[in-house]
Formats: structure tokens, sequence, C-alpha cells
């Protein structure tokens, strides 16, 4: 992971935190990733006890959160940062809630592959695998970006999710025919149906992540701006 | 709105800093309790008119979201804040990001009062409004414990939820059989039943609110934790 160019602190110790709850942050980010692998892989192969691993898991992913926003505060009032520090601090604040969501998303997606109903509809499962797959990319992008606070990454993510809206877009379509077509498959697709708009909830998030990103390197908050404006910011 | 004990400030421009910080999370509060209702009266009255006065309106709860935080951050980095006073501007950053979802829900709300769709289902959207009306109140009663940083009531508010849990998963089986029994119903349903899981989230976020409530007066982080743990962590 590259360095980045923080400001020179007198205290070599307040370094060694900073960079210390960064590399915690990417740890996080490292486990939410592999959670959505797992729990699309037990979808795809419908497996019960992966499934639970990844629900049991959860935990895991929620402690890091509390414990990692413990060490902001801590570092907050221990150090009182100024400047693109506090920015830091911020940032790492925000994404981990980001982070913790898409543990959550994980755990539905999950729960889809141990759900009786939503067996039976082993045809639907594996369109939501394949968008599972795109949004598992996207956040593997976003951790990279990250890590190495990309600024023109961020916004090149942040723009692509509209790809990921519309392969959802096209998913509902698909359960709506086929609910039509058989309504006793009712219940059941309404299991993929969350399980798929879990999915396009993770890219929201991988979104917001690329905010505070741009919010770091930039200084600017680009929440709710248009992408006209937000390239505006990046150029300049 | 009550005073808080929060520690004497040598600097009373401080002091009236924090009153005015908080006096804003509320009137951002009061904005998106009037959003939830007006997005409601619109869904009960099938109202196109104050449906597009909300979706419109969003971008003022936005607004207020971005100045707020930036007020935290400001805070933070000229009156390096400690102990409850940090409590406090951490809980302001955290309940305007839920009140900003909130928010997001309103519009999906009054979204489903202008769509055509979800129109020929009025019958169901008479439960919706119903579970809307209860979510209301819940929002109310949580702006209400935040403005007095009451813990006891925050707590009471937190494990209500699972009433508008069950109301939720009641009006889910009603939508089910409808689209079983009527399959070309399904599109106009499924738009309603994105309007009831927004009414939802309504709830989940209220209870977010309240443990940001009691993390601020108790000085413990208390997400992820069962009943109990938070109950001990309340009586002392």
């Amino acid at each position: 992971m590259e360095k980045l160019n923080t400001n020179k602190h007198i205290s070599g110790q307040f370094n060694a935190e900073l960079e210390d709850i960064r590399n915690r942050v990417l740890a996080m980010g490292g486990l939410v990733e592999r959670q959505l692998e797992q729990s699309l892989d037990a979808l795809a192969g419908l497996d019960a006890d992966l499934a639970r691993t990844v629900i049991e898991g959860d935990h895991k992913v929620n402690g890091m959160e509390v414990a990692i926003d413990e060490e902001c505060t801590r570092i907050i009032a221990k150090r009182q940062p100024a400047a693109s520090d506090l920015r830091l601090i911020i940032t790492i604040s925000k994404t981990i809630s980001d982070l913790e969501r898409i543990g959550d998303a994980c755990v539905r997606i999950a729960k889809a592959a141990v759900d009786k109903r939503a067996k039976s509809q082993e045809p639907l499962l594996v369109s939501i695998e394949s968008m599972g797959r795109h949004a598992t990319r996207t956040l593997h992008a976003t951790l990279d970006a990250l890590a190495r606070m990309d600024v023109e990454k961020a916004f090149a993510l942040h723009k692509e999710d509209a790809k990921l809206d519309r392969e959802y877009e096209g998913i509902i379509r698909q359960l709506m025919t086929y609910m039509m077509e058989d309504p006793r498959s009712i219940p059941g697709v309404l299991d993929v149906l969350w399980a798929a708009r879990a999915v396009e909830r993770v890219g929201d998030r991988c979104k917001n992540i690329c905010e505070y990103i741009i919010y770091y390197v930039k200084g600017k908050d680009v929440r709710h701006t248009s992408y006209e404006e937000m390239e505006k910011d990046i150029i300049n």
C-alpha cells in the first residue's frame, strides 16, 4: 500500500496511529469482500453450510466497525487532528459504516442460499450471482482506490454504478415475468428479489465510499452533486 | 428544548456553537418529519402534486446534512472537543446521516403516490399508510428523545421497533396473497412493496438514532449488542 502525503507530524507516534487505522479499515474491507464472495459462492452452489459461515461471520464485521470507530474518537480527542488528518479520520469513520452495511447485505444474500423457498428458484439465482460478481469487482476496485486514495479512480467507479443499476432493473423485470407466468413461485421469487436488492445496495455503498475518497483528497463534499460539478472539483 | 448538562466551557462562544448545531439537527429532524407526513398524505389521497412537493423538497434535507456535517468538522478542528462535547458532535454527525436516509425513504413513498401502476392498488396503499403513521409517531418520539437526550425513552423506542417489523411482515404477506390471486397486479403491487419497505426502513433509522442517544449519554457504543447488555449499560 502506498504511503500517503500526510502532513509531517511532530509526533511520529501520531503518524503510526494514522497508518495503523488505515490498515485496519483495509483489513475490514478485505473481510467484507470475502463475506461477499462467499455469500455468492453459497448462492451459486446452494451451499447452506457456507451460507451459515457467512451469517455467523457478520459479528466480526460488526466488531471491527465498533473498534475502529472507537479508535477514531480516541485519535480526535487525543491528537486533535486538523486539515487532511481530520479528513482522513472522518473518511474512515464514514467508510466503516458503509462497509458494515455491505456486511449486512452479504447476510441477506446468504440467507437466500439457505432459504428453502428461494432454492426452488435456482435458475433465477444464477443471474443474481452474475450481478453479484460484478458488485464484488466494484467493491474490490473501491477498496483499491481507498488504499491509494486515488480520486480519479473513485470518480470513474462512482459513474460506473449506473451499469449495476441497469443490471438490477433487468433482473427485477425478469423476476416479475417469472412471477406472472407462475404465481405459485411468488413467495420464493420474493426471497430472490430481496437478495437482488441487497446486491444492488452494495453498489450504492461503494459509491458512498468513492465520495469519501474524493472528500479526503479534494477537501470537498460531493454528496448530492451532479457529475458535471463533481468533475470540476476533481480537475481543479 | 431543555438545556443539556454539558461541561462548562471557558469559551461562551463554544457553548453557543454547540447549542446552535443541536438546534439545527432538530430543525432538520422537523423537516424530515414533515416530509414523511406529507409523503403519507400524498399516498393516502393519491395526490400527485403533494407527492412532487415531497420529491422536490428532498434537496433541502440533503443540503442540511451537508451543511451540518461541515459545521461538525469545523467545530472539531477549531474547538478540539473532548469527552461529552466530542460525543455530542459524533452523535450529531451520525444522526444527520440517518435523517437524510429517512428523507430518501420519503421520496420512495411519494413516488408510489405518483406511480400509475401503484395507483391501481389503492386498497393496499391504505395498510401502508397505517404503518406509515406508526413510523411517523416513532420518528416524532425519537426526535423528542434526541432533544432531551432521554436515554430511557431511547431504549424503549429501540425495543418497540419490533412492532413495526411485525406490521411490515403482515403487509408483505398481504401483498403476496394479492399477487398470487391476481398475477396481472404484480407490477403495481411491487411498487407498493418498495414503499412498504421504505416505511420499515424509517423504523430502522430511528433505532440507529436511539443508539446514538445512548452513546452520547452513557458513553457506550451499544450497536450490535443484545437488549440484556443494553439494559445493563443504561441502568449503570
